[in-house]
């Protein structure tokens, strides 16, 4: 498996674009489109947020038999809680067939930024005409159209066989507030070229996402627009994967290898963040608990802030695991810090240990910070992904929608 | 029912005192001591978190006989999560033998600060002599002496009658992070004259922090220390309630009413917070429900950073109700803003309405802001309790053990 460049256009068929279409006053991009040049088995996981995304609702209908061509998403805007929500994601569809002649049943429709505020649909059909002609090698420019108090854009790809033929897999990605998915997350649209069944690609998502988007947290909000939608359009023309077997196992690789490295991005770049939290519980009774624990602690704002100060307050660590909900003897707990600048190991069985303050605090200013758990009471693990709470996520969030 | 001045030493036979004795560095008071005259019914509630401060487990035991006479708690280090926690709780409540008489087995004791530290012995040891010669009306200095980083200090207190004779009720608390209390809050000591069983006195308690201290959060941290401790001396000579009647409702409310009280100045004085957030929730389906609903609203960060900026950000409390876990039908929600400033509906039906930004901006810049959200299906209600989220908490977090 080889990381590529190309983003949501890497695999054959594929064509992107991005750009502003004016949801937003400040010129920035907020208008994407993805279109496979084939019909492509889709589906998708959204958010168990009860108050749901219009957009959502639109999706599901229109993936329901497993297929769909062309995905239309726009930041700035969640279009919902408005009354008017569902007409106008339709109308976004719609736009997409006028457009480009691809039937609107089969469009995935996504939008996201501030919720109740109506979605005018005039400057998106304004812009259609541009955003339809942009169409090309253009992963790039949708990945920023998505974006919105994200500071770096989303985007990977990959390259993998399956019996003998290459195998491309896509994917842009936007989160950075309102993070904490459950079943999904913000927005995430994959596109490949592997040839797979709907049914077979749900359950290769399905199974992705428990470890990778579903063990991040930037600050416990479950958005209401989580989204995560893959398209496999079949031009690499491998063999149709329709039953479990070595094909597969390699699919679900793949996807889980993308999702695994856009959860750390997404985590990364949650808002206001200067450092990447991974949380590795190992030695846990069950994957159950090893979740739940790694879970609480990267979600614990006292721990969160704590690493923002570099400060090795693992007395926090051990709260947030007492918390947590699951099955641990407290007494058995080991914690280490480990990062670029090394590791420190700062308390056994439930208790401190000396350790130096220096070398701590060392570890803890880098970027990329490890939690090491050791549960001691058997051999599950899980590891979750978050970031530190900082000055700037109060400032970005104090005054969101001016 | 009337709020008098007094704190725990307002009923009969209680005396305090509060005293630095060095376990801080910054000779900020950190040992506090309260002494009934009379053997007292004395109940508690705990932390449910599965790491619990050593003190919890000696005071369990000294009042598992429902009698207790002395309350001895310091702040500065929590002792918890030290090989020798026990050990130290227990000689703290036998340094209380020795300079008092009381019998340790009588004493309660707590400990509040950075978890994970060993407590030294030495200095309460030394100051143990002082802080018994200053017992006497000083509520004050006890009230001081438990706080963390709270701003102010929290002491109430309040008279009422049972049965023709006047009784006193009287509390202090502590709290102000690693606040989201499951069963108990931080520290909270309440002391009354009033004659009670420690049966009836346990039910009263039970059934008073179900909707004051259970609906507090400053952090969703759950703190490991977690104390609440009822002591009831009988000196009011009222006759004893040992079952329901008028004499136990009356009990009930007053202790409900000082709970309120106490709730309300903790979330306020959450680390960092500006404003007190009081979320009312009606027309829920169950109290449950209720609760749920209400707690979700003032744990969300995103929500608590827009009330820090003023910014009617609605679609942020419809998020958090849509993910409260509770049975919510969506599109039967109302929510409005109410201060001293005056009130104004954002939310009808689910959806948004049109309001003024700046009318709504002027009640938001209150420091007391209500959240008032009707969910229109049922006649059940609840309240919560929190605050905004601000810079300060992230300063106070950042670098809190040093």
């Amino acid at each position: 498996m080889n990381y590529i460049s190309g983003g949501v256009c890497a695999p054959k068929g594929f064509i992107a674009s991005g750009i502003s279409c004016g949801i937003r006053k400040t010129g920035k991009k907020d208008l994407a489109l993805i279109v496979s040049q084939k019909t492509a088995s889709t589906v998708g996981v959204y958010t168990k947020n009860l108050v749901k995304g219009a957009p959502i609702l639109v999706t599901q209908q229109h993936i329901a038999n497993g297929y769909a061509r062309a995905i239309i998403a726009n930041s700035g805007n969640a279009n919902t809680c408005n009354d008017n929500g569902i007409e106008i994601a339709e109308e976004m569809c719609e736009l997409v067939e006028k457009h480009t002649g691809i039937y609107a049943g089969d469009v995935v429709v996504a939008s996201t930024g501030v919720i109740g505020q109506k979605l005018s649909i005039a400057p998106i059909s304004c812009g259609m005409s541009t955003l339809v002609m942009e169409l090309g090698n253009n992963s790039d420019d949708a990945a920023t159209a998505i974006m919105t108090t994200d500071t770096v854009k989303k985007e990977v790809a990959l390259e993998f066989y399956l019996g003998g033929k290459l195998v491309k897999m896509g994917a842009i990605a936007k989160g950075s507030g309102m993070i904490h998915p459950d079943m999904a997350t913000m927005l995430v649209f994959v596109t490949t070229d592997a040839a797979i069944t709907p049914e077979m690609l749900q359950k290769a998502l399905d199974y992705c996402i428990l470890d990778t988007f579903n063990m991040i947290s930037v600050d416990r909000d479950t958005s209401t627009n989580d989204t995560m939608i893959v398209m496999a359009n079949g031009m690499a023309e491998n063999e149709t994967i329709c039953s479990e077997g070595e094909a597969f196992y390699a699919f679900k690789a793949a996807l889980f290898e993308l999702s695994l490295n856009l959860s750390r991005a997404i985590a990364k770049d949650g808002e206001g963040a200067t450092k990447l939290l991974e949380c590795r519980v190992s030695g846990a009774k069950s994957n159950s608990d090893a979740r739940l624990v790694a879970k609480s602690v990267i979600c614990s704002p006292l721990f969160k802030c704590a690493m923002f100060g570099a400060d090795a307050n693992w007395g926090r660590v051990l709260c947030a695991i007492g918390y947590a909900g699951a099955d641990v003897d407290v007494g058995k707990v080991a914690v280490g810090f480990k990062s670029d600048a090394g590791e420190i190991l700062v308390c056994k069985k439930g208790g401190g240990i000396e350790f130096s303050e220096e070398k701590a605090k060392e570890v803890l200013s880098c970027s990329d910070i490890i939690i090491d758990i050791s549960l001691g009471d058997g051999d599950a693990s899980a590891t979750a992904f978050g970031c530190d709470l900082t000055y700037d996520y109060v400032k970005i969030n104090g005054d969101y929608r001016s």
